[in-house]
């Protein structure tokens, strides 16, 4: 990632002035960035884009293009444009790997630094992760209804443009696709790429068979014919079966072939296809199938009993279509003083869900400790210590009478948020996107089914502990008075 | 932009591989951009994004690590690998110029070369195309709501990551937006960035007055308050009234100030600010507001007679969050044969709305000749020539009874597509991103309200020529047969 100090929205730069001139810009402060719902109604949301968003932060410098152009907006004092020039993000930041799963109210990122840099951060790290975990968690949802079966990335086209079509591919690896048809994200990722021919292949040539048989002649080891430019089921499957019976009669051992829908009635289409496939001797033919997919079609195709092994999924997924937009925000949390000393910050707001959590945290996953599945996430201040072998008793900050108590020895708790920022230094190596890829489905594991129903999940807490609700409520209290 | 020929749906590569075995790779054809239907139900779109496909063909290029990444896929052949390494576009692109108004089934971009190297270019022309159409679109219709009141775009954090962000804020200005809170895109396209300060600013210091008064100290000439980390009414609008009073007194000329809502019943606060900063003596106090806003919000705020005079509008213009995909296409219309005779193309479909229009084509917009406004779009093939002085019947392609015919010098024509590229030269210098927003206001100007309606609007036709209609259903006719 190149350069991207000036991707910010102009207000960050305006308070970062501003706090020079006031004298505060070393002052130590957190911001939590967090999220309040889950996109698509759904359980859980998965964490993506901290590799990008670490990139961003080693490289962010002010150079001289940068620097004429911020003093030539005429806004700027000249202290603050040299302070620039030596810019450099000096802090720590602790986040959630890529891969795991979230949930809405407890930190992703914790950015801890001099306000100046820290403020700087707020922009591009939203739009980063936003995207990342939005994309991310649209393919874990296509992915569930596929139950099994490949799911491939293939909305390059109508992305919002190439970071759009690039890390939307990356992210929907992650999240729990095979493959994408996005060539640069195969060569900048390590991830597997895919795809066939379009109809204009078939266009080209005086007729279907022809196009088919000079396909399968360029790729006989990944034939995969698409059979609806004129007629699915009268001219496409007949003239794909010609073709792969021709290669067979000369000894191509067939594998990795077969068919693709891309439009019509997928249900019926891809049960007839397949009954003809069946009937040539070619139960092996594997039928994609696309065409506006998403996790509700899906859904319904499996159902219906369609026949269709491999998934392909493009704008839908791309743009998250139903809800394209991921909702994290960057708040203050907390300022230390001269001394040291920890003041936390709470943004208060008429909804009792957007006023945030105050204080300078830690987050705890609490598992089951026999089945290793999911109990509940905890968010605790960072100078608390929680024993936890012994009992904890945990509950919803929102409906404080929903209470459990987790008997000690019989969950574990793991701690969420880990350094990958220390003194301005990136410590962090992220692992490969496969590898992102396999540890979120471990930890898509460790959830219920009814966590990860489409629709009407069963609500994963994050609870608050005792210590950080009482704070809370009384920094409610003092700012009302 | 940077080398984005891998920026490119695998089966592009495939199939031009297999071009390439075939001997076709020569051959010269036509594809054609376009859409079929409008973004969020409006009654037409903004085309943008040219100027960086222009680019994006310009530096399209494959070199050595590219090769070998391709290589490495294990299923292109050696000599197509060698046709990449001196690839380059050598055809010709005729496109409409950004921030025209366009409608559905006309051409916005047609492409003219060897197959070969047309076919790269269809993933990343629709991405690019695609993107920057949607929310140019969608900003029109924003500042349609505005009634002329200056809309900003605030988006980036939300935006599908930093191209969608940036290049999304160009396009929202070529839509009609007055600025953007994204610096690198002001950097970048020298547009007007605009913006002041978050909650964050005002909790960082002891009070919301301390907070408004450092503030106003840093940017006396830009001083916009944003009134709502506590309490709009009872400690926002009034610290911030406090603070402009003690402006005036120490003689600070006021200008370019006010404050910012972000929260809560946009209509009431609105009205009672107005109400409290008039009373105070700051009638030419600016009262911006921002907080999940769209066209729908703003037409209903207008309604109510909020008392708004700048809209911040975020999530939903820069991701189109309604519509969040434009669904422009590039399909085959027309191929050369070796004698240079043009061979229309034509692609089926059970729905009689996605039949192609076959054929090298050429689109003109009929005005009313006295009052300069739009009467329809006239599709012709390239070869035709049709005398505009002459009395001229035009008919929609759907229902072919509607139809009416305009009279000799009272219409005039206009050439939609302009050559853009020539020879694989671009020959075009596309305008600043400001002249391209006012093309698109003058553009939107030759429309009746009526088409420009948010809801229901009347449509524009774009009918087809005689001889093309004809051309059309010989195609399908043949074909069905």
């Amino acid at each position: 990632m190149n350069n991207l100090a000036l991707l910010t929205d102009l207000y960050e730069l305006t308070m970062m002035n501003g706090y020079l001139n006031e004298g505060m810009s070393d002052r130590i402060v957190v911001f939590d960035l967090f999220y309040r719902t889950n996109p698509c109604d759904n359980g859980y949301a998965i964490a993506a884009g901290m590799e990008q968003a670490l990139d961003y932060i080693k490289n962010a410098r002010f150079g001289e293009d940068e620097l004429i152009y911020l003093q030539s907006l005429g806004i700027f004092d000249d202290r603050f444009i040299d302070a620039l020039r030596n810019f450099k993000f000096s802090g720590d930041i602790f986040a959630v790997p890529e891969g795991t799963v979230v949930f809405p109210n407890e930190p992703l990122v914790k950015v801890k630094g001099p306000v100046l840099e820290a403020q700087l951060l707020e922009t591009a790290l939203l739009n980063i992760i936003n995207h990342q975990s939005l994309i991310a968690t649209k393919a874990a949802r296509v992915s569930q209804a596929a139950q099994g079966s490949p799911v491939l990335e293939f909305g390059l086209r109508r992305a919002q443009g190439p970071d759009a079509g690039l890390y939307g591919a990356r992210a929907a690896i992650i999240g729990g696709c095979a493959a994408t048809s996005d060539v640069l994200a195969g060569q900048m990722f390590g991830v597997p790429v895919r795809g066939t021919h379009a109809h204009s292949w078939v266009m080209s040539f005086d007729d279907e068979l022809s196009a088919f048989r000079a396909y399968a002649s360029s790729f006989p080891d990944a034939c995969t014919l698409l059979v609806d430019t004129y007629d699915t089921l009268r001219q496409g499957v007949p003239n794909a079966i010609t073709v792969f019976k021709e290669m067979r009669d000369k000894g191509v051992k067939l594998k990795n072939y077969g068919i693709r829908l891309d439009s019509g009635d997928l249900a019926y289409l891809s049960k007839q296809a397949r009954k003809m496939l069946d009937a040539a001797g070619f139960s092996d033919a594997v039928i994609s199938a696309s065409s506006d997919l998403d996790e509700n079609l899906i859904s319904s195709l499996k159902i219906q009993e369609a026949k269709i092994d491999v998934w392909g999924v493009g704008t839908r997924l791309i743009t998250s279509l139903d809800c394209p937009a991921f909702g994290g925000v960057y708040k203050l949390a907390c300022e230390y003083d001269a001394s040291g000393k920890a003041v936390p910050k709470l943004k208060l707001s008429e909804n009792p869900e957007k006023v945030t959590n105050p204080g300078d945290k830690k987050v705890y996953r609490l598992y089951d400790a026999d089945t290793g599945m999911f109990k509940a996430d905890l968010v605790a201040l960072e100078r608390e210590t929680i024993d936890f072998s012994r009992d904890l008793t945990i509950f919803d900050p929102m409906a404080t009478w929903k209470r459990s108590t987790l008997a000690g020895g019989q969950y574990t708790a793991r701690e969420l948020l880990i350094p990958m920022v220390v003194s301005g230094e990136v410590v962090y190596q992220s692992p490969s996107v496969m590898e992102i890829r396999d540890n979120c489905r471990r930890e898509l594991a460790t959830l219920w089914d009814e966590h990860k129903r489409l629709v009407n999940p069963q609500t994963c807490y994050v609870d608050l502990s005792q210590e950080l609700y009482d704070l809370k409520q009384q920094m409610i209290k003092d700012l009302r008075r």
